[in-house]
């Protein structure tokens, strides 16, 4: 059995979600968001991202974690600020040595919905069917378990 | 007297610079970079950087931090990269409560060579102009006390 911390991350709100795979059997562990606070000073909301995802991080004691791939997007500004949250969402798991696995967008709708080209309700409606009884607290940690569920396809197939 | 801590991040080398100001009065304290092996993995690259620099401020206990704004270069891989870099680099001072000030790259020219749009070289013959008797141990650290020294000659002028 291998934990998975399933990470979606963004400066306004991060989805995490923690799943148990043990084989093809995947179990829904938990799931969250972690919301800054815009009016806040830069330092301080990716200060709060990153105790936040600690805290999580302590309570779960995940064995892997999986992060989506990001590409730029059409606004520089985004991508830069995404990018900053984003590494302190992968530092969390760095902190206490959790391996990382990343992967690319059309993976992640491979692994839940069966094709690369899935519409982004689709893979909501996945979460929930291969997780029996979940109700994803938002869409945020509804990616993030979608990612969790990721790793826990590959790795199968890789034989991690 | 504020002791200023200038961060000039990059995933493969941070620099790092401290100084104290009193007025216009300014004089070195420290400096250094802390590189990252590329050979590691991401996570632990960022933990690498994030840990350093946390004994870098508990070291010498800065009262204010200042960086560089930072646009979109050509290389959209490297940007995200150095994006990352940045958040967990502006973490740092966030851990601690450290108010960050953040510059363009010309008002770093302007406050230490006089113009905005001066060369790089020109940024370091300052740093130890202004900085008498300091040898910065590589040019990302020099830039780190260039942008120390930015944030000193701007609270002055804003009376911070």
């Amino acid at each position: 059995m291998v934990r998975i911390l399933g990470l979606d991350p963004s400066l306004s709100s991060t989805g995490w979600g923690v799943i148990d795979a043990e084989g093809s059997r995947l179990k829904y562990v938990a799931d969250g968001f972690i919301k800054t606070d815009p009016k806040q000073p830069l330092e301080e909301r990716l200060d709060v991202l990153y105790r936040t995802l600690c805290g999580v991080i302590e309570t779960y004691r995940p064995n892997e974690s999986s992060i989506e791939i990001i590409f730029l997007n059409d606004n520089p500004v985004s991508t830069i600020k995404l990018s900053m949250a984003r590494g302190v969402v992968v530092l969390a798991p760095g902190t206490y040595h959790i391996p990382l696995y990343q992967y690319e967008p059309n993976k992640v709708k491979k692994a839940t919905v069966g094709v690369g080209k899935a519409a982004k309700t689709q893979v909501e409606t996945m979460v929930k069917i291969l997780l029996p009884g979940v109700k994803p607290q938002n869409n945020d940690s509804s990616d993030a378990l979608a990612i969790a569920i990721t790793h826990a396809h590959y790795r199968t197939a890789k034989n991690v």
